[in-house]
């Protein structure tokens, strides 16, 4: 076998074998949960009795000295010891003797790597939370300074009916509130400890997962050995949550990229986070916002690669599912990193509401006004389109607008229409007028915002 | 244009293009969820006097009699009026007169079909979550016949401890508890009103958004009106609780597919749910296991496909969101489907309990309790393992099983061995042992039954 | 097992197990390909004497009447038939007795399936490779009319360099034009024969391969039985070809509907491309640059599925496989149907040829001009840039544009300026000097669409 | 905006944002490719006398010695430089002075990044072609020395005829031709030059694409400078033919781990590519076979991440396409080792023939012999069926196999037996008998396995 690859590889079979099978490079991530679990398991193996108290107290001091370095960053890691579990084992052995062999006892790599993604996730996705109520927040200062700043609705990226931006700005906090909640809803299973199932079928020494699950903080703990073992779903549920967030971004970054657009010339973006050119000084490229709609393909690429690496998997562990970390790790960082982007990109951008409003006043966005006008007058909604159309047409061809319409034209086409008609095609009447539940009315939008503001004084408190 | 596909196809360019964007070939699915919207939306219209009472009457008559029809199947669609929306109201209009043109007063298609889907949906994700619960009734009735069954537990494919078969079973009910939780959910974010956003906007009109929500029996209504028409995260949510749960059912399809192999034998499948071969009578393949593994890769791609479809679109509709319908659609009938067959297959399928326990018996899969009851017995479980190690190499040398070693053998290796031992080696001993909480044992089994049960019950009650 | 579902559902566990495992609602699609594979099968069943010619006449006569029937789509199926083999062999077997039972000798379904596959997808790629030309025939078309058409060309979606329209046509030509070639090469492994590959291991008939492949025209035959049945690639293959092709259709879409948009206004779409909203008659919505750009996620879900679907199977066929057929159908259908409304979508575009050479005049897009300027002048090209930024900043404080600066004011900057350089701030020149191989020079541009109608020659020919 | 993440984190904005942004830490894997593209650009501005000879000689001098410290890996890179042109450029400058600069005339870091990534994937597709030939050697090899090794062959994981076992691994053989196919078709268009595409437009220096296509040995140039720097077709095929290729190996994966469980015992692995567990030295887990199986998922995510990025993305450059790197190299790292883990694998592989010809004899899939024999003597196909399956079921109540009843029994079922039946009905003679082209036949595998040779014979020669 070592011919085979003889002639162009200076590795041997081995070599390759163990590095390819290897999870140390990556795994060392969960440095920190995995002595944190071990301290927990041992705490309990005394407790039960499984273990002598000296035996514990020496097993328990060996970590604390290896949690030490590993915060300091001073542990290294071998290749050779294959995971993370194995290399804190030996060096704990190296540390306190064969004493350190008895910290296995009742447990197995199987339930303790799944107990450290547990951890592990459970203290990413609080922060993840933490951070969306950053951005939610930068939502809302931004909002709140933007209620009466109007500019076009689009639909079909035609403009189609005046808004108020804090009430665009605004169906991004709800969105944002929604990923929230399913991200507190994954810290449900999250929050679950599989600690003692063992390798697939829980062990015959008398351990308490209810202790080990409560010195670790865990809310509750897994019911079925084999499925805590096999299970993944927090992960991706996980990662189909955070698809979901980033399919948000996704869409914020092409407004951003839209609005900086010189076309659009909506906002500008601080220069923090946009980058020029060397020769082209008024060039502002929309980096950050580009990148992070890029990085939408990571993370749905990230979900299909676990649905797909578990689809078919016998129970219980296979080597498959050592295939689960680094997407997940990937994750995290392309969710954390772009979250701190976007809060201050969105804090900082500057709204250029001349813009922004002189583009509501040159189209026929306010046809709807006429059409609800006659409507609401008691002609048939469907009718009152028709006439609508028609003068439409008849200012294309005169080459104005709506409201340059005298009164005596706009009546040639329905006797409902009177002098308070210039009032409603008034863009800022428009916004003002559409007061429904939810609507883009001035009213409405400073209602939403204080119901919002509540959505983030929990944790503002905390 | 018309030349340039005209030697080749026999429709216009205009047929085509009408018959590219209409939706009316699936969104016809969404009939009576159309017709109920509009009937909650008309006595809205009515009692906030936007309609009057008579008005309101003669529309809601001609809709009652529109969906007597569809329940029949008696309605009639066409490609030319596009979609559901513009076929009922062209219906409407023509059993009812002008009239019907006021029904979509305060209303957009944008904000109806929205409505739609969220009725739709709610719809089916109640009758999946029954279909769950079903299928956890027959997981529990087979594992509460198999309590005592024996087979081995398997990591690698390869045989690791011995188990219950009642225990493997649980593991899946755990696993659809969890789908069931989000499923639940998910419900919680479908069962919300989008109807009265307009087409982004809101209107003018005084509409009663809680109303109609209240009347639709929604449990709250969209806080923002761009948010309302442009949110599909709850079909994005469905399709990802449903790629979870088609993961679960393809890795007990495979398992499935495995145990009723012949090198297996573990169990066999009822003729109902496996094909023959028309010339290998013996031969039972099982079709269903394998499709419903097979149609895992569906419900995947429909996910990706909608997150793809939303990635990147600024607010608020675009045409591109029509590509919501036929992905759900195609997965609520996947699952459904799934799900029935899935318990008609548990529930029938024959367990081979004596092949089972056999295979416990013929190979090594019992090392570790002999470990295990040296560590127990003070050993350190490292040096432990390291005893067991040789006496199994002993063995394959002898061509022998453990338990077939003499107890001199065994002092041999280590003095902690007593006589015993050998009722330690024995699988049904060793499943009966591993009695820590989730574990094989069978009183934890029996127990983990009992808890199940529990989390069926209301809805046995309902 | 009845009782299971008694409750809720109207139908017996057979009937749905039936229709859950049957593939005639659409492998019926391949009604004729499966009828042209019997055909050729028969003859060379007679050809080696394996059958009668007498008995190959009758079924010969026999398909040849049912192949008459399914093109006048007259056929009938039944799901309790399962699929297209059994149900077109029962039917050949009521018109011709039961020597239509002998048609099956020395095949499988498992071949013939596959055979059935490779003959619809054959015909399918040909037909996109047509498609494909035809729109390429439209861009080529529509650049040739707009090689002297300026506008500013993008990168970050910020204004550039000014480039020619035509340039920016053609980048999407050569675009299809790899499209093509993945289609021809996918082809190559399409046009393959499985016929004969029997179940899995080949027959103890003496068949003839080459004869079956050289009546249905396949280009050679599988050289393994099992690889022949079990093979999926060239439908994989199709789907990403199909996948990469839809991302160039997005591509082009999203710059179609930013083209579209009140703010570019650079192209104005033919009304049987938009559609319009019955109140707002300039609103003209890119519905089906939109609709395709949405498409795209179908096609990425479908390639997604059946690599899913596909993962993990072990040899030869698994029940799975008969997910492999409705992906494929819909990619073909959206396909087919995108290329075809693109053709007809750019071929009826109007390009506003005035906004667009004006929107290359108001801003700092030639800068890069004068930074090419001093940089052939022998001022080292990171030196050349920083004075140009200055003049920008200068400008910006100014409030004026580059070329309206004096000489004066320039030459105080670096006294390489002459006067002609206002010739080279001028877009138009700017576009003419970039001339180098595949530029966006005027000439280059000329050469390049010459080039490019080499690419179809062929096929005009034909 | 400090303020904003005050609170939490160490860094300022400025420095999230330039590390999100930069992508110094995985481009550097290009650091040798940009350097060869750099050479041979001076070398071409040198030629067409854009650079005096002196200017182009210290350029390319400085060059070398930084490819000479990149091959030692002694560069060092900052993230504030971001990315490695301009890491690499400043090194330039900081050696050889101001001079440096005048290297990226008539190039942009566009073009520069799309010239590193075609001769980065062109590298690598060639090692990953050879790869697959030494697969295909050990493969070749294996089923060399096993054409008259029978095992059953597999339907639905149902044994359904007794197989070759070398004709079930040249099944893979042909997999992986087509597999080389398809790189060695992207490989023509990875070895594409764009280099001279500029920014996007092209360049008003007289440069010579021609040229630099030359000296890097691309097989041709991009026609149309926006298409040069916007493509990334050619990493879309790489992953998906990647994707294919990967599905082979967890194909084969599934096989091999089937094979190594106890239940089938068909192969060893030897024990460089298996683990054992310490406790239980029977056990030899299939990781390798697993780890690569579940690898596949993060290929397929790969696929679908850069599917994800470039949909709906305007031409030309945009930030977003930054994202098309990690995937990349994490593809390629994938499927090296993979294809290298698979060759030792299976060269090493121990084949248990006993075991395997055992399974051939202990059931039923001797009966298609039984209806062929049938058939063969002139009853109808579906005819003789009917009579084989009678007497499986008969077998069946008699416990007995085919091969044990009496003639006068297999008589009474069809006066068509005779005494040849029981050579017909043995396994070995089934195989040997399906000599149909490709087939399972010993002959035909033989010669299969000559032309197989053929496939790999130039590269034996080179």
């Amino acid at each position: 076998m070592k011919k085979l690859w003889g002639g162009r590889f200076t590795k041997s079979a081995e070599e390759w074998v163990d590095e390819f099978g290897a999870s140390i490079s990556f795994d060392q991530e969960l440095v920190l949960e995995d002595i944190d679990g071990s301290i927990a398991h041992v705490a309990m193996l005394s407790e039960t009795g499984i273990l002598t108290l000296e035996e514990a107290e020496k097993i328990k001091a060996g970590l604390l000295i290896l949690k030490e370095k590993a915060e300091k960053e001073e542990l290294e890691f071998s290749v050779k010891l294959e995971d993370i579990h194995l290399n804190l084992e030996s060096q704990l052995t190296e540390l306190i003797g064969p004493v350190g062999g008895k910290l296995h006892t009742g447990r197995s790599r199987n339930d303790q790597v799944a107990t450290d993604m547990h951890l592990y996730l459970r203290k990413q996705v609080q922060s993840i939370i933490s951070l969306l109520e950053e951005l939610q927040g930068a939502l809302l200062e931004k909002a709140e300074a933007n209620i009466e700043t109007i500019m076009p609705g689009y639909t079909h990226l035609q403009r189609a009916q005046p808004i108020s931006f804090a009430h665009h700005l605004m169906a991004y906090f709800w969105m944002f509130e929604r990923d929230k909640a399913r991200y507190k809803e994954n810290l449900s299973r999250v929050n679950v400890s599989p600690l003692g199932a063992g390798a697939l079928a829980g062990t015959t020494f008398p351990i308490d997962r209810y202790k080990t699950a409560e010195l670790l903080e865990f809310g509750s703990i897994y019911e079925n050995s084999m499925d805590a073992v096999s299970d993944r779903d927090f992960i991706l549920e996980f990662l189909s949550t955070s698809s979901i967030l980033m399919m948000h971004l996704s869409r914020f970054s092409e407004e951003i990229i839209l609005w900086s657009s010189q076309e659009f010339k909506f906002i500008e973006l601080d220069d923090s986070f946009s980058t020029g050119s060397s020769i082209m000084p008024q060039k502002k490229n929309p980096d950050m916002a580009e990148l992070i709609r890029g990085k939408t393909g990571r993370v749905y690429g990230n979900l299909m690669g676990l649905l797909t690496v578990l689809k078919g998997l016998p129970l219980a562990y296979n080597k498959d599912m050592q295939e689960d970390k680094e997407g997940m790790f990937d994750t995290v960082k392309t969710v954390v990193g772009s979250l701190k982007i976007f809060a201050g990109m969105v804090q900082t951008m500057k709204v250029q509401t001349d813009t922004m409003e002189q583009a509501t006043k040159n189209d026929f966005s306010n046809a709807t006004e006429l059409a609800d006008y006659l409507s609401d007058k008691g002609m048939p909604f469907r009718e009152a389109h028709e006439v609508v159309g028609k003068l439409v047409l008849h200012c294309v061809q005169k080459q104005c607008f709506l409201a340059d319409l005298p009164l005596e034209e706009l009546q040639a086409a329905s006797t409902l229409f009177e002098g308070d008609i210039y009032e409603v095609l008034n863009p800022r009447t428009a916004v003002q007028r559409r007061n429904s539940a939810g609507g883009t009315g001035f009213l409405q939008v400073e209602q939403a915002i204080q119901k919002a503001k509540k959505c983030l004084e929990p944790l503002v408190k905390a």
